[in-house]
């Protein structure tokens, strides 16, 4: 869901921006490791806490194109929704009833929140973490984010239209 | 989770008997068909509702023996908790809660609340429900319930003492 589904970047960016006065946008993030040497670390530090707060992962916004694609992929595909939540205890229902306002074609059958994807299976799997791609026995699909522009070793998926061009 | 390592049946009936005036418990329920002709469709018809209000799942008492063979396994072996709770909103947080009472040992990250498990993989899947062993594809052991005793074709585990033994 985080950084593929819903704009999770730009709600942290937000939040870093309001903290340290800053003006940081994701495309500053793009082909560099801005992130990983600065933002990043300072992110973990200050802001990270933050997410804990009851309605974070509520009011996310979709990510361009990702309700259509999606919508076109389910025809054809079984999809599961696979989030990392369980650190986030008020995340849980929050990420259930974000899903029901987005996505509502994807049932509550077909939405896991777990604590490791590793214990998933399937034949594609679209995610913005190496650590959740490098485990998976199917096809690993990296879906571009700024927290991982220095991954390497996957196929990156730039945006939804490309997904969308890959599958469909 | 649920009538493996929570005594959700206990409580269901709690409800039932309540309900209906009777004295229903889980052993009236042994090697015979009552539950599906009668207290099933029953409970189904006019006590399932009251599962999705705040604190059913929050409750449930742990059954004999699966804290202590639990953390034997857990020596052994790595353990993740999979649990169908996806129909219930209230129930997500709970069951997270519930688990950080009962079985401190097992981490959020080996927590997975999902809506079906087929998505999941493994060795071994402990469970009562044939819906959920029939599409697992590692070693499937059915855990005795008072509403599995017509399912057949699995090895039944009476109680935790009896997976101890195989399992450790």
């Amino acid at each position: 869901m985080d950084d593929v589904l819903a704009d999770t970047s730009t709600a942290i960016l937000n939040l870093y921006n309001d903290k340290f006065g800053t003006t940081y946008q994701k495309e500053h993030f793009k082909n560099n490791d801005l992130w990983d040497t600065t933002v990043g670390p300072k992110y973990v530090a200050h802001i990270r806490q933050d997410l804990f707060q009851p309605g974070f992962f509520r009011n996310l916004t979709v990510l361009p194109d990702a309700q259509k694609v999606m919508k076109a992929l389910h025809e054809q595909y079984e999809i599961f929704i696979v989030s990392a939540a369980m650190e986030f205890p008020n995340s849980l229902k929050e990420k259930l009833e974000w899903m029901e306002e987005h996505f509502e074609f994807i049932g509550w059958k077909n939405i896991v929140l777990c604590g490791d994807k590793s214990v998933t299976t399937g034949d594609f799997l679209i995610d913005d973490h190496e650590k959740n791609l490098k485990t998976f026995a199917g096809k690993p699909l990296l879906f571009d984010a700024m927290h991982n522009q220095q991954t390497q070793g996957y196929d990156r998926m730039e945006n939804w239209q490309q997904i969308g061009e890959l599958l469909l």
